[in-house]
């Protein structure tokens, strides 16, 4: 917990310190907003601490921990306009606060700029590595976006769909954080690989645990509204799980209650949340998460490094997962 | 000419040869409509001309000039969406067709793709170089467009703005493919400035070209309506030059002209016009257009490379401002 909080501080410290001051000012503004709106900090910490688990001393890779956390916020600034979002962490999406073309914009220039965060991140020599995983990553995470988009208009998604559109739309970034810092370290790329897997397989996890928290999360602990994703008929795991064991009679009831925009919104969590109840759905997807998160502990295992330093990995793994069902 | 038509061709059957085959099909289907819609390559052409400057054979810069071309169509498509264009080159928009989130996403993802073009483009040692200029050019085209956007409800600007925005926006790109195609050579580096220093003046003698011709084109010859941009009240050169150069009435007069939304397009167009012939401002922009090329063609004469190849340059200059006037 210590080093994490340790890192948190230590990455919002760089960040304030670096502020985009070019002109036009109208181009940069929004950016410094998004940046400055807050959040866990959940991607530079573990770029550093994959750093670290192969070098010491986390102040090295404080560039590719900006630059993996001005991505992260990249891709909020679009999918916010995609989603026709109003709000984000509470304030004004940028969009909202500077208008849809001025958040396209400064997008494509946060963009630009995640690359010359990746060219101050490691010695000439590395750029080329880094950049070409760092593309691969990038790509993944448009891609799971398109099908996230494309899966709100279909009427049949299967599990392994869902689960490959939330490895690439979520995961892919997590493990892809912890595989940036690895290779500015230098990491061999056995280790490299399997601290990435190890950052995917928890990444999906915890989005299964998000799904799950959407419905029976603790209104008092739970961020958001409870029942969110019903009210917005989301396919969500439980969801497709329902569907995926329900009975034909069952299934049709939950379809037509999922599409019904006349019953009033509270009526339409419990009668959806009652099924899954029925169905034993939360137990379902409790054990879909922990067989990823085994396969991200197993592959964490495997990684030449000392132990203590997995332990902080563990740690943060087990606090994303900590909020109560 | 024959070398120019000869590159054309050669990316043309490059560009032909390289589609995007990844999924989902909905992300990449947008971007090979958009780039096999067609244009002169000419940012791809100026690459490859400012790789053969200094090395044999044109092969080894096609997947620079890849990179340029498909940096300039992630402009084409966003700035389509900013400006609600429903048409280009004749054919629906890429959000005309596909909507403006798949438009945003379809181009973030080919700005992503750039830097794999780029990664290709040169051995790894020299990655950091190419992508650290490609980042500053990339940068100043975006400053480019939220000037532009900027100026649109501004109501002062000055001349000297206004030749900022169009280096920023239209020939920071030019110079910048013919200065990435010289560092793929492993030119000397004062020779890249020089090159770069060319393609830029010559950009904006260009974009000054193209201002006139929206007023004084030949309907037959120029591609778009004539007096476009007086209908949409566009701070061109034209328009600024007439203000600075009227006096105190005729500017009221031509200030009223132009917001005036009740007056018939053809009116408003020969009366702008007549405006223009009163002050002379027809020559005025060639001085100015003349001035920018001859600061191109000195700097293009001190570049240390064979004659031959830089008529070859002069030549596509005068090509791009043949059209009559």
């Amino acid at each position: 917990m210590q080093q994490i909080e340790t890192y948190q501080r230590l990455f919002q410290q760089y960040l304030s310190s670096h502020p985009f001051k070019s002109e036009p000012v109208s181009l940069y503004e929004p950016i410094n907003y998004i940046m400055e709106l807050g959040g866990k900090r959940l991607r530079p910490v573990l770029a550093l601490l994959g750093y670290t688990m192969f070098e010491e001393g986390p102040e090295k890779a404080l560039p590719v921990a900006y630059a993996v956390e001005l991505f992260h916020n990249f891709t909020l600034v679009h999918d916010d306009i995609m989603d026709q979002a109003p709000l984000r962490r509470g304030k004004p999406t940028v969009h909202e606060r500077y208008g849809a073309n001025t958040g396209i914009l400064s997008g494509d220039v946060m963009l630009i700029h995640v690359y010359d965060y990746l060219l101050q991140a490691c010695e000439p020599a590395h750029t080329h590595a880094l950049i070409s995983a760092f593309n691969r990553i990038a790509v993944e995470v448009c891609q799971g976006q398109q099908y996230d988009m494309e899966f709100e208009s279909r009427q049949e998604v299967a599990i392994e769909e869902y689960i490959r559109m939330i490895e690439l739309k979520t995961a892919a970034l997590l493990g892809g954080s912890l595989q940036l810092g690895a290779i500015v370290a230098g990491a061999p790329p056995v280790d490299i690989e399997r601290l990435a897997f190890f950052g995917r397989q928890i990444g999906i996890a915890f989005q299964l645990h998000d799904d799950l928290l959407d419905v029976f999360g603790d209104p008092g602990k739970f961020g958001k509204k409870v029942g969110g994703d019903i009210v917005q008929n989301k396919k969500t795991f439980l969801v497709l799980k329902a569907l995926e064991l329900a009975d034909e009679a069952t299934r049709q009831r939950l379809r037509s209650l999922l599409v019904d925009s006349k019953l009033p919104e509270t009526d339409k969590i419990s009668a959806v949340t009652a099924l899954f109840e029925q169905l034993d759905i939360a137990r379902h997807t409790e054990i879909a998460k922990s067989t990823f998160r085994q396969q991200a502990y197993d592959s964490l295992e495997a990684v030449q490094a000392p132990n203590a330093k997995k332990q902080v990995l563990m740690q943060l793994a087990e606090l994303l997962m900590e909020r109560e069902v």
